[in-house]
């Protein structure tokens, strides 16, 4: 043979056991786990069609919505979600104050798009006025937004207000719900949100991988009568809903979906269900996470998000104390104890720490423990 | 709550097991469904870059390439592939004579390519010389061929002439290796391949959804110096070019890789290898597709390929018999053993019945298995 046989792979894998509360993915539950050790399914088999039916439904539900265009993505969602809606030269507004309005920014512009940003600093809201001050100028056909925004903690507010807006502009209304879903409220419909997509790597405890998303039926119709073909096959929303059978025709082939991706993510939507759903959920995360907010502020350490109300509970985000390195924290937590702690990402890299306690891991004590953690991980490279 | 709690989510979910002798995904092996439940990494574990360093070693190895570009692709690898080697108006030629030519005209159109199709019917082999014609003609940056049809059963024959004349018109050679990896010769550094991409839920019988591509330097070149960005960011190959380290610089986070879909491929490519690797499956596979040719054939069923060695051995098109319904053959399988025969795709559907017999299906006692079945379902059907 050319290329001969690799004698790394006659080693075993290792893959070690963390706990994982860093910015996600989060851990599995055991039962998540056991789902993905079943048989494969075939992507046309109807056991596979009655898996995808249920996570429809799940979804809709975990979304607050009633949509028929409701599917998951072999892919990125927050493409998928832009593709469908943007034509060359659209005009798209972009709410950015943080790394996901950044990646929208990118992925627009690959995609050819006439892109207005409202550029933040990490970590500020996106207001409403100077929203609409962009609209009457440059009047937008999509507007993107970040609703919870992983790489500052921050939580975006008034989100029904600019559902409100972009329907008085006859304008598609995106958000990227990722970190959000079932720590606080999301209303797809209440709200007018256009295109949702939502993590399944977070709150939900599930795989990555399958990204669920759904699509309003004013934002279908217009992905519908576009003068050009969305950019890929593998992210058409009408070639998806074919296939997840949005509506009553029959189902249409369009890719090979892996059924253990599927079966993790009924799992997961099941045994948040199981848990009480929506409410239960929301609270459970509020509370754990206003406790760790406690732990923290009364041993010195700063929240990145000052004011209470913008932060998102399923992702805090703590500043790194001055004249301390934050990769030595990150360090320590996983050489120590075997416990994630992510970095800050793009413009919050080195600033800030990243703590989620999400799904399993939204406990008080896991909150203590981590709590524990960062504040003994600080006082020790204090005295170095 | 607008969406009430969906009480569907509340039964448990039923996944049966199968004997998944269709076109793919074939079974797992016992290894990977437990390798598939292990704890969760982050995409940024060490852990996680050792087992995508193997990955790529061994994908490398399966491919027969020593590419630094091998990566792989949460998404569709065929468009990956088209993605980063077209540019709007860039002529690409394509060899069709399936459903993946049919797939490769439909990406690059939405692509915005100049679309030069060779069409020739279902299970006819591309010439090199007609595709010469093309060549002189319009002058391709990229030509498109698919090594296995799996649509039709075909193996396309001459892969190193398609190469050289790739060569001389300095034109890149895309080629869709998806069901012949592991059951037939692939030599993609010997045979001049620019792009090819391998299936995992065919030969290997790992899980879909994590689609390993390798690129030549010569492709890398042309896309470092591309006019316009690849239209996508998931699929940008520069980037996933960083985060799976080909070159010295640090890895750069690209995106949240599903830990679970690595774990079952680094398993499948290590079993692959502790049973002798590519020699003994190509010999394995050549063998029970033979046995399983002259099982039908000598009870009267035609195959839809009728020289030997264009046949591609993982999935064997059968012809379905005159008067006979192909769904009544596929159902009475299914129904009555459990095995799986999958229908005919695009212009064969109706007209073939395709069986595949990879990895841990390929074995004699398989193929005499399905051979019966498809035997006892037409006589069957022919009394009633």
């Amino acid at each position: 043979m050319d290329v001969p046989i690799p004698e790394i792979l006659k080693k075993p894998m290792e893959v070690d056991e963390k706990i994982m509360t860093g910015a996600g993915p989060s851990n599995y539950h055991p039962r998540i786990r056991h789902a993905m050790s079943l048989p494969v399914l075939g992507h046309l088999h109807p056991e596979t069609f009655k898996i995808m039916d249920d996570i429809k439904i799940g979804v809709n539900y975990l979304l607050q919505t009633n949509n028929s265009y409701t599917f998951c993505i072999s892919g990125s969602a927050i493409e998928c979600a832009l593709m469908n809606v943007i034509e060359d030269n659209d005009v798209i507004v972009i709410g950015c104050c943080g790394q996901w309005g950044t990646r929208a920014e990118n992925i627009a512009k690959r995609l050819n798009a006439d892109v207005k940003v409202i550029n933040k600093e990490p970590g500020e809201q996106i207001e409403v006025e100077e929203t609409r001050i962009f609209f009457e100028q440059y009047h937008p056909k999509v507007f993107f937004l970040t609703h919870g925004e992983s790489s500052t903690g921050m939580l975006q507010q008034n989100l029904e207000q600019f559902g409100n807006l972009c329907q008085e502009f006859d304008c598609l209304f995106v958000v990227d719900c990722v970190i959000t879903v079932g720590c606080t409220p999301v209303y797809v419909d209440k709200w007018k949100i256009d295109v949702a997509f939502m993590g399944t790597q977070k709150v939900l405890n599930a795989p990555p991988g399958i990204s669920p998303i759904t699509f309003s039926a004013r934002a279908f119709e217009k992905i519908v009568k576009r003068k050009s073909p969305v950019k890929s096959y593998n992210y058409d929303a009408v070639n998806l809903s074919k296939y997840w059978k949005s509506g009553d025709e029959p189902r249409v082939y369009h890719h090979t979906v892996c059924s253990t991706l599927l079966y993790g993510l009924r799992e997961a939507i099941a045994i948040f269900i199981e848990n009480g759903g929506l409410e239960a959920s929301w609270k459970n995360h509020q509370n754990v996470a206003k406790h760790f907010y406690t732990l923290l502020e009364k041993n010195g350490l700063e929240l990145f998000i000052t004011d209470p109300k913008n932060r998102v509970p399923s992702v805090t985000a703590v500043k790194v104390p001055e004249n301390i390195d934050a990769n030595e924290i990150i360090k320590h937590s996983m050489n120590e104890y075997n416990v994630e702690i992510s970095g800050g990402m793009g413009q919050t890299k080195g600033k800030i720490l990243r703590v989620g306690l999400m799904g399993i891991n939204c406990k008080e004590i896991v909150a203590e423990c981590v709590a524990k953690i960062l504040i003994e991980a600080t006082r020790k490279l204090n005295e170095e």
